[in-house]
């Protein structure tokens, strides 16, 4: 019988409460498929910079790097604004994603049957469905380059850099070419090859890589179009793969599009097995503790964790399938209709617990 | 009387058809206002690559800089796709902009009375109007960066700089401060300063230069919460100010987002009073010599210039209520609608000329 440790870093704001919800559908999970996790807690963003004075100690680092995945719940506050930049919560979260080497990071923008009327494009347009998988990648680009302050004619100035190797490209490539081809077989990269040197690398390098999949369909788009036929016809997208800082833009775009933001997942995969996984959401600091967040996106970071690093795609199927039962009557505040139940974070994690 | 040296870039595709409708209305204008034009051409873009070789001749900054401003009507092309990375026509309109110093592009989105129902949001979101002025740099940040290629570990890798000095934010801040109190003394700063140190100094020079504006309401915000933000509501924005990559991403954003790409106009500033005018669509080279090119933009293009750069303010309202009333029956196809005239690109020049 199989037997994963997990790491959990509950992280700050709803974070511990939707964990928890996620840790009792994983435990359901477990039972009914016939395989065991052990637990462990580590400190990530503002609660490690509380305890310890930074937001990722190297003890959370050690226990990721032994453990068979992570589940993240959401870091940052308000509380944490004034930290400077490098010892802000969110430096906690670049640095976990560095040190566990998550270079590709899988944003799904889809929408739930019993959602579809929450997309803020209109219905003609969206018809009610959307699928999206956006591969960014997490560990380059500009987020990761080298940065400074400097002077310009005697002027205070500052720089980033934003840089790609070629290896840098290709394995997150594959990443999307391999998703594309268990999907629509389609696949858009998008850059600014019109300007930017390193677009100029990666689409050279898409391009080559793309010849080891000859039956998915490439295109290329410019970002600032991307941005616009997101809004315009976000249906015709299957995979898009991009970099670092256009595809943080770009994934939560689509995720609005969605209009289900409480309920995406995501995960952020290494070369090894293991990955992260947390929703989309922030921490949402003002209704922490209140017990009304919504954990579905949680538990579906669960299913995602279970499909891609624990080798269990029949308890992840089923995880989603009870999420989305779940959904057709039992709503949290935040997906609130008329007509359902207004459900606990507690009670929705029950739910889903019956339903599996 | 004034008597104005306006230069014509027609460039590609429909940039011709477009710009000969919207030199009918400004003829017409300087009639109505008592103004006289003189008009010289030159070549930017594909159309200039043909001619000279390159895509900026050095004949066409000449003439721009002597002129009181440039009406663009749109470059590019599948023609020039081939064209290394430094001989696009893109290449030629990035170099008009650093030739001439425009540093503030301003970008309106708005939504036309009679095409309140073309945004792909939905009612209840938009509720059929949107006026938003996003001010994006444009002459510095990563399209006007260092760039090149070099080695990591021995692989091939590529780099591009972002780079912002404090004088160049200073005067971006202030053209969207001054914009701000002319609207509804509404700021919001756009960057991504939780990891980039470029946006870092960007903030700080904007909250300084917000001390000089104390009436006007700041707020800041990180690019990808803003990519959501535009879709969910739209409406919360008055004054968006943002360095170049992200307006160019932002800006395609929301002018799709008010669903009338083939109205938008655009103006490029210098710190003279000269600018460089231009609607916000392309070339459209598929339905280039049709004559059913939509010339709105050009024509609402040429309405900014007359408010921004020759002081005729009253001839820019003019121009703009004119179109506005022409929409309510006639439509290029692009802009059709079932019960209006589908009218020709001269038919709109002629109409527009008509209601002036
Ligand atoms: C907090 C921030 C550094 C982070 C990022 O931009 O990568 C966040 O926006 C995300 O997308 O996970
Ligand atoms: C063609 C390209 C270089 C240009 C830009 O990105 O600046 C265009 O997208 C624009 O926005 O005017």
């Amino acid at each position: 019988m199989a037997d994963y440790k997990i790491v959990l870093l509950k992280g700050d704001g709803i974070g511990p409460e939707i964990v928890n919800q996620a840790v009792k559908v994983l435990d359901k999970a477990s039972e009914k498929f016939n395989f065991t996790v052990e637990y462990d807690e580590a400190l990530l963003g503002g609660c490690a910079i509380d305890a310890t004075g930074v937001p990722l100690p190297d003890e959370t680092v050690a226990k990721c790097k032994a453990a068979d995945s992570v589940l993240l719940g959401a870091v940052g506050g308000p509380k944490w604004d004034n930290q400077p930049g490098n010892n802000r919560p969110e430096a906690g979260l670049l640095g976990i994603r560095g040190a566990l080497g998550l270079f590709a990071n899988l944003r799904p923008a889809v929408i739930f049957e019993p959602l579809k009327k929450a997309s803020p494009i209109k219905d003609e347009i969206i018809g009610g469905s959307l699928d999206i998988m956006i591969v960014r990648e997490l560990t380059g680009g500009i987020y990761f380059g080298k940065r400074g302050r400097t002077e310009v004619d005697g002027q205070p100035a500052a720089w980033d850099t934003e840089q790609y190797s070629v290896p840098e490209v290709e394995r997150i490539a594959r990443v999307a070419f391999d998703l594309a081809m268990k999907r629509n077989k389609k696949l858009t990269s998008v850059d600014k090859a019109n300007v930017l040197e390193s677009s100029r690398l990666w689409r050279e390098t898409v391009t080559r890589i793309s010849k080891e999949y000859p039956e998915v369909e490439l295109n290329y788009m410019y970002v600032d179009n991307c941005a616009m036929q997101l809004v315009r016809n976000p249906g015709q997208f299957d995979v898009i793969v991009t970099s670092n800082i256009f595809g943080d833009i770009l994934s939560d775009e689509a995720s609005m599009i969605s209009g289900s933001i409480g309920m995406l997942a995501s995960a952020s995969l290494s070369e090894s097995k293991s990955g992260l996984y947390e929703p989309i959401h922030g921490s949402a600091p003002d209704i922490a503790g209140l017990g009304i967040a919504n954990p579905l996106a949680t538990i579906l970071s669960v299913a995602m964790m279970l499909r891609y690093s624990l080798d269990q795609p029949k308890a992840a199927d089923a995880i989603e399938a009870a999420v989305t039962k779940v959904l057709e009557n039992n709503r949290t505040p935040d997906i609130y209709e008329e007509g359902t139940n207004k459900v606990t974070c507690e009670q929705m994690g029950d739910l889903v617990c019956e339903a599996l």
